[in-house]
């Protein structure tokens, strides 16, 4: 039975996670990771793509919508990664799709993501990149949208992704920690893989978790998993079963 | 009185299923299959199918809205199903309604499905279908849509699905796993048989259970039962009973 | 004090439903049955013109929105009902009001059920029908329905039960087992006389009870009672009172 | 201090209810009893002025919404009250605002109750009556109506039974048993007095009680109050504090 | 640092309370009084007055919304507060903005109180009032109304209030005891002072408390203080602190 | 590694702060600082202005949207804190943007921040300010107003101000203390950093508490940290963790 084939993997290079992961991210795919606000989406999109350039020489493109490139560039200098450098060097580049950066801004009325899309593809080409990196959706998508064309926008931007034979990681907002899996209540079921992160109160002091709620058609490690944010190595998952808080973690996501 | 008749059973294969369903899924009819992200509503569409082949020698249908059929096929191969021989062989056959498969897409804003309706079956004739799987609702309908004309379209749909002969399982989305049976609010009203996949934590990881929540005029048993997906044999069904986390599930679905 | 004139009963047949209601429906007025998917509605709309029929050789008329007659026939018949031989024998009639049924279904926007009534009223007349069952308002009202609307046609359908000289049973649909009495909120308030069903899990396993929430101007006994569904006898309710989920049945209906 | 002037009372005739209401209703002016279906409304409404004509001579008008006149002539009779002599005898008066009344019933839509208000007002004359009912508001405001207008009608339909001297009871719906006061949220503002019924469950069986929230410009026993719905006595409150149930109803009403 | 200067207070004269409040409400500014019905606010409103009257000499404004003044002046009596005699010597004025009271009224659904308070400020310069109530605020503002002109015209009345260099007590109402502090969410940010009155279950019984949710710029105790309404004495503010119930004030309002 | 640059640290003087802020607020960007009303907002932007100008010698511009700053100013000076000095010494300059102020309100309906960052831009120049608050958010953004034209906004005034090379305090409110993060939703997404307030139950009395929620790129303590408002010293944080709340702290903000 062993020479069953199974999907392939990329390890991302975040320390612990792609033990959990069992063998990392599935490869060729886009991997939806939701978290509320300073849950470290930002990190886990950033490290992905650092991590495969460090480590396994990967080219990565980094879709900002949130942050500034300047300002992502400084933070990352802090965990020791110098984007600067890459980008010099052909290995890392920024679509800036923030909501300043003028005429570029995907048209959110309408959701016609084609201008980003054609974008993304571009850089994607010109540095033969093998990541892909979006944070976030919450700036394209808003809150009341019409659900039907949000489900259609991302099947196009899945797919778009998919072809381009990239491993992605696509960031989303969410509101609370237990509360459904993203704030849209859609992306989940449109994505292969959904990855959430949480930053819960026990006791008397919060805890970082990272749960993997999905891979179709691959296995991996259920249950939420312990991780700090290490001022030098950025993501660290402890392999700690973490004991979910007692009275709603039961029932809901 | 042993020889009152009863509605018919179907044996799906899939493993301990049956057992909980006091000899399988009532013959000839819909089943719906509700469950939130992950929670293995894909899988237990691909097994109903891949089971009914390999053990009773039954074609089946795959009608799907999420996943393209070609990473079904990765999907399924792990874990020992080569749809693609079945299809070479006449005995699979995929209708994909994916909203990237272009024009066959089913008309969402007026719910007009008799496209979609006359390519079933139409195909469920071509290879002499015995059983057909509907992967899942979610993509047709969107949260706010018209509650009556979702209403009257699954009852077309439902009513068509009966006419064929077939017995088929139809996946729904619902977004909590102890709240409501559907998002809708609606499918489980119009469909005769009803189950529901969960993947709640309890202690320190996630558990997943299976629940039949009506067979309209059958026995099956009742409350939640564990199981397990086991990378090579799918889903299995465990014959212990599931006790439901105390605090939420006593009241709600 | 015992000569006073007090409301006449009807008695149901239904197994210990009797007891619990101390004597039976309210006779020649309209009960609401609520409920969840799968807890009993239609199963006791059947049973209570069946046993009508067995029991005391009253005729009834089963007006069926959901399930097609067919259906209802079939399932049935494991419970040891011959219907198809109680409508040669015109004690049992079907009113077919199934969205499928063409050209008779109720004008769901616009509420005009006169064209129901008047089938309801001609299928009564013409069996001499003593006991009437409507299975379910679902499909009836949709959730966002006027409720103004919603109640002016419910007084009015009620009002031509009552004008019938029947005595009728009404199934509705509700979302939660503890949360609100009807999904719309309003019926409960235009009938004289209210009986939920719910499905609680309880420990390791479902239960089912029955509760008469309401019977204007007569007695009945209050709480919550077990009842089982016996694949040979039916709904059986046995005289031992339920109790109730501790967190939230307190307070909620 | 004993020498300052109080409002007056008027003694329901309620078993028991006079006393956690330290004399009786505050006269000449209006009492809203609010409850969920089944909670006793209707009987604590007829009661109101069944014993304020045995046991006061008090004439009384009935002004029904949601029961016809003849089902409440049967329903009261188990009580011992023989409504119809009542009537013949001048001391009893029913207005029949009921959806089914024809020409009559209020203008919903526009909450122009000025032919109500007068029919009231004629009858009051008519029989020189002290005590006046209306059973329920609920049928007259629908839940989605506009709050401003629904208050203003209220205001005037207050102030103008207030100017009539005489005392009355008016019943109004509510969804659940500890969740607001009342379903529109605005009666229990406008009246100058609000009493709640409740039908909750605790340990194995539903208990009933009765709370006075408010009386204006008047003292009262507080807390929540034990009552049964005796067959032949109709209401009896008992004097015995009721622990409310332990989860939810210490911060909600 | 004894020497700095501080915000004024004025002593309310109300039993318990200035101690709670460090010395009474802030001279010159509004203080929103919020709770459910029955809670006490229109009693807190009152004795504001009286107690500024009998105690201080201060002649006081009461601009009542929900009440006719002569309920008020009957409900006062019996606490000992002789309004009608106030009213004579020229220390209380009412100003009768109930709906009833004719083309005075706000105009609610455009907001313009410009003619309310202009009756305001001339109702205060013709007594000399140094004391305001406004009981409530709920009759003005509708709870679906636009937030946005809500505030601004809190804003003005606020304005208004302030440049008369009276203190003020602007009663408001909730729907529940621990969910919010007032029922539009937007009054407690608009005012400087704000006071919460709660009317809880704790037990067998119901308890008043009072909590000063905040003065801006000025110090006061914290926590819920538990208080009676005395029929002689009126509010009196206990000087023991209130254990919350347990399971929900925790993290609410 | 120690030489890896890290994002610059502005000491705010608030006492204890700057511990569990690791070394104060990240210079040159905005932190949102959100609560409910009475936690402390206002007191926390006008300590950032005043100790920056006491302790570190740099001017400040103070634009309030609820607070008149004559107030402001009265507030201040019981904490020992002479604004109107500070104003004539060009060191502390006020942006009075109260809805009263007049024809210098944003405005709020289309969202045109223009007018209002043009006079901020102004101020800052004019007195060479290092330090910025704006109090409160909630007056310009109402409730239901379009998250996508309230998150562009919130990017061009974020953007703006960064511009400026100053470091800015922004308020913002919400309505629970454990109930997402913002009224919006939408505020901590946009922000780089974000602080919460909050004044919750324990045991007998309420605690405020502060916690740092992210720091986009730089380390900080986690979890919620006690305070206090002293009457002279003002905000002061206690190195203490708080034990949150045990039922819903876990898995809300
Ligand atoms: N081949 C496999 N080997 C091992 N585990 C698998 C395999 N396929 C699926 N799983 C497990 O099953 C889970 C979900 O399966 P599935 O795709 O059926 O869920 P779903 O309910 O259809 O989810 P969605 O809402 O995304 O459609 C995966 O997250 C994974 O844990
Ligand atoms: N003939 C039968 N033998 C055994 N059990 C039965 C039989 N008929 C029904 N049941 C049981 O009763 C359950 C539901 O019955 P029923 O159809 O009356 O529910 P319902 O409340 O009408 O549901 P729906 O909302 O789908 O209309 C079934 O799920 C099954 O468990
Ligand atoms: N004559 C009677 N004998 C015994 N019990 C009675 C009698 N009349 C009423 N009851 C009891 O009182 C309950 C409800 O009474 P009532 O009709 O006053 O309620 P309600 O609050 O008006 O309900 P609704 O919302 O339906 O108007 C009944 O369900 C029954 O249990
Ligand atoms: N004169 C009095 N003697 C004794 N108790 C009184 C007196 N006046 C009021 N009360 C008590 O105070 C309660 C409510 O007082 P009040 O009218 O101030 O409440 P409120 O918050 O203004 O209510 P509403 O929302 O109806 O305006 C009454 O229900 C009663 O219990
Ligand atoms: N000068 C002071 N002396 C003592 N305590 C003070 C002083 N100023 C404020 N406080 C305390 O701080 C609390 C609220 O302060 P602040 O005005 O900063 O709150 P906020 O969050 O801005 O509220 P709002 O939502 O009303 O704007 C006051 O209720 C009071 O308890
Ligand atoms: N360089 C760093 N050194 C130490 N800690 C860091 C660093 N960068 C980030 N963190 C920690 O990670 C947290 C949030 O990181 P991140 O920006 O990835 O969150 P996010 O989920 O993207 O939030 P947002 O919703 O704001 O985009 C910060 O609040 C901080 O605690
Ligand atoms: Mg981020
Ligand atoms: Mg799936
Ligand atoms: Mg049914
Ligand atoms: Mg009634
Ligand atoms: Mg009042
Ligand atoms: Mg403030």
């Amino acid at each position: 039975m062993t020479d069953r084939p199974t999907i392939q993997r990329i390890l991302t290079g975040i320390s612990g996670f792609d033990d959990i992961a069992v063998g990392g991210l599935p490869a060729s795919r886009s991997t939806l990771v939701s978290g509320t606000t300073g849950s470290g989406k930002t990190l886990f999109a950033l490290e992905f793509l650092a991590r495969g350039i460090s480590g396994f020489d990967q080219p990565g493109v980094f879709i900002t919508f949130d942050e500034r490139p300047g300002d992502l560039r400084v933070n990352a200098r802090s965990l020791g990664f110098d984007i600067a450098r890459w980008e010099a060097e052909g290995r890392w580049m920024f679509v800036d799709a923030s909501l300043e950066a003028g005429e570029q801004t995907p048209t959110v009325g309408t959701y016609d993501l084609g201008a980003l899309t054609a974008r993304i593809a571009h850089a994607v080409r010109q540095i033969g990149a093998r990541r892909v990196s979006l944070d976030s959706l919450g700036s394209v998508f808003t809150r009341f949208a019409d659900q039907d064309l949000v489900r259609r926008e991302l099947y196009r931007l899945a797919g778009m992704l998919d072809s381009l034979e990239i491993t992605s990681v696509i960031t989303t907002e969410r509101d609370a920690d237990y509360n459904g899996v993203t704030r849209q209540g859609v992306e989940e079921f449109v994505f292969d893989n959904v990855v959430i992160l949480r930053h819960v109160i026990r006791g008397e002091r919060r805890h970082r978790t990272v749960e993997i709620v999905k891979f179709r058609g691959a296995t991996h490690r259920t249950g939420e998993w312990l991780f700090t944010i290490d001022p030098e190595d950025g993501l660290v998952v402890i392999p700690v079963a973490f004991l979910a808080p007692r009275d709603r973690a039961s029932s809901e996501r």
